[in-house]
């Protein structure tokens, strides 16, 4: 399916939660279709699907390589995001809009959704017999996209948390207490996970591990803390936004009110989830200093925490999928695998629209420890390359002072 | 006052919040001590005052410089802090202790309150007649200490602010909303006026920031957003967690139930005060996407976000309590002064004990505006060079393209 000279127009857009990369794969693309004589005007859609249904597009081919390059080492969607998922008619009007502005090669970089998306317009394409390359390009902290070993923007969402998680086991061990975090992540836990990263020493936290792939329950949450307690008069939790109980129901909505207007728990930009677990375990255990911080939107759009693997492997989807909808492939999406052998490297294929799209997927089996509330070092060694390394810690020795 | 050849043992310990650089403050003094021939065994008590308490001393003696060192460059207080403040019983017990351990050189790193012990401590000793030398070592990101012109640890909680806002005002611009972060700080507002270091479009956020130094209304606070909203179609907010209503009562005391066993409303490890004011949003201005996080633990302990001058300075003050108490003076507190002219230098100098005791220091008029929601210029020329430079910001010219 080896695409020739088709001459025309190309139109990007960024779609979803930003993430501190996701520039990186938006100048990726601009700077490869650059390069390409047959793509002529490069067009960025601001606010995503929003963007191309107002016509509201800026002109890429205008920017320096000045600017490409400095918005490219800056997080958070540089042409804007948006949380819409286009209705069959919405794609219908885009695929026009497309059609209008000579729009031959489309690029979206998104989650799932986004693949979905770009699968649905590139039939509205075919069905009109309108000659035209599309292709999805991964990004998402979550790390839940399939056919990927790992997607850009979760190798640096981890090793901030990873990084957080470090500096506030070394807090808790300063002013000894129960301290809970909440990470990021609705469904997939990889996130919350990274927070084992942070251990340097035997007795360092994050001490326990709640993910949404295995069910929450009070009742051995509250014995696990307790135990953790006892043994070293301290406890650092890890605990993802989305845990939800035996039912699938968020803990946060059994206890949290506000809904947004579909009426899902709003689950990020709210500190309700961990003020709930920190009053259970004042109220049940009795321990007095008990504080939890949610990590909130930092995660994703921290500037200058970011995994210099990821930075690369962003920047290289981003210039995968123009280069193979120039030259290879009239549709895709670019997924990341990873290389057998001792040392950490990844490889790029294209993968078809659909395997990207609806489906997400989970933290595997063994990735997560039998009792469901710490990960193991299968999951450590996968994801520590994809992270990079973390500042190093300093521990005194300690030699206690004979009692005079 | 010079001290001559006084032979003793040095004791070290930490107190209160730990800062990303009160290890170096630690470090610096013991490195200096080293240097001291007067000075014979070093020892470090775990957990401020507590471990004086319980003689639970460690030997810092036996460190090797390589350790050293790399605490140093760890965050949070690798001795332990502890929050305790003692009571007259307790100082003349710990004098008692230091005695034990023919302690002649006591060093106390923490804020206000460690001052005022280290002077209790000293007086101890002066009515004992027993010859003694204590220095108080400045350290507190919340930059609330009297005599200093800034503290050790503000630089680089500060930068971790800025930091934070920079990447969440882009996280803001490409999902725009309303955002709320709050900020550490109980009485003193420099850490989230550190928030305004952030900006570098005049569009950037945060387009609001509220102090704990001027009264907060929730009429006026509501009418500021709807303002900048309608503006700008977004807004992003810095509130410090002790805003407080006219007759000093803290906003989050009017809402919050909970309080700590001195009746104090807990402010930090509480999501609730960001929550309660995206909750009067978007029910009093209909705003569908409110958001608000609470920036928590990490701003004293992120490894890695450390401000270069705060580093420096953290080191040179706990080396010269040292070198002050081993040489020149026999007890006081260093204090950090800035130097006229244009470009930034500090100096160092020798301040009593009790002039930083006590009571602390708050934002000055002329930092904030008049309008009691935002900083002045004079904030930013103050502050810039004591958090070093921040992560630059790339943006596209963003060129619209003609309608088709």
């Amino acid at each position: 399916m080896a695409t020739k000279e088709l001459i025309g127009n190309m139109l990007i857009a960024q779609s979803g939660g930003p993430t501190a990369v996701i520039n990186q794969s938006l100048i990726g693309a601009v700077l490869e279709a650059k390069k390409q004589k047959q793509i002529k005007r490069i067009y960025g859609a601001r606010h995503g699907i929003k963007g191309l249904l107002e016509e509201d597009l800026i002109d890429l081919s205008r920017e320096t390589v000045k600017t490409l390059e400095a918005v490219a080492q800056t997080p958070s969607s540089a042409l804007g995001s948006v949380r819409k998922k286009p209705t069959a008619e919405d794609c219908a009007r885009i695929f026009t809009v497309l059609q209008k502005y000579n729009v031959r090669y489309f690029f979206y970089i998104g989650g799932n959704d986004s693949a979905e998306t770009t699968h649905i317009i590139n039939e509205e394409a075919r069905k009109a017999k309108y000659e035209f390359r599309c292709f999805h390009i991964c990004k998402t902290i979550d790390n839940d996209l399939r056919q990927n070993d790992h997607t850009p923007g979760f190798g640096s969402g981890a090793k901030f948390v990873a990084s957080a998680f470090m500096g506030d086991n070394l807090d808790n061990r300063a002013l000894p207490g129960v301290k809970i975090n909440v990470v990021m992540g609705r469904h997939a836990g990889f996130l919350t996970a990274a927070s084992a990263l942070a251990r340097v020493y035997p007795d360092d936290g994050p001490h326990l591990i709640y993910l949404p792939e295995r069910p929450f329950a009070m009742s051995r949450f509250l014995q696990d803390v307790k135990r953790v307690h006892k043994k070293y008069g301290r406890c650092v939790v890890a605990v993802s936004e989305g845990i939800a109980d035996r039912s699938g129901k968020p803990i946060a909505s059994l206890f949290i009110k506000e809904t947004d207007s579909h009426g899902n728990v709003q689950l990020s930009g709210s500190g309700a989830l961990g003020d709930l677990l920190a009053g259970e375990i004042r109220e049940k255990l009795g321990i007095a200093r008990v504080r939890a911080d949610t990590l909130g939107y930092l995660q994703r759009s921290f500037p200058g925490v970011v995994s210099a693997n990821d930075a690369k492997e962003a920047r290289a989807v981003g210039q995968l999928a123009v280069k193979y909808a120039a030259t290879a492939y009239a549709h895709g999406s670019v997924a990341i695998t990873r290389k057998t052998g001792k040392r950490y490297a990844v490889d790029y294929k294209r993968v078809p629209l659909k395997s990207v799209a609806k489906d997400t997927r989970h933290m595997p089996a063994r990735f997560i420890n039998a009792a469901g509330n710490d990960v193991t070092q299968a999951f450590v060694d996968y994801a520590r390359p994809i992270v990079g390394p973390l500042p190093p810690v300093g521990r005194f020795k300690g030699l206690p002072v004979k009692r005079a």
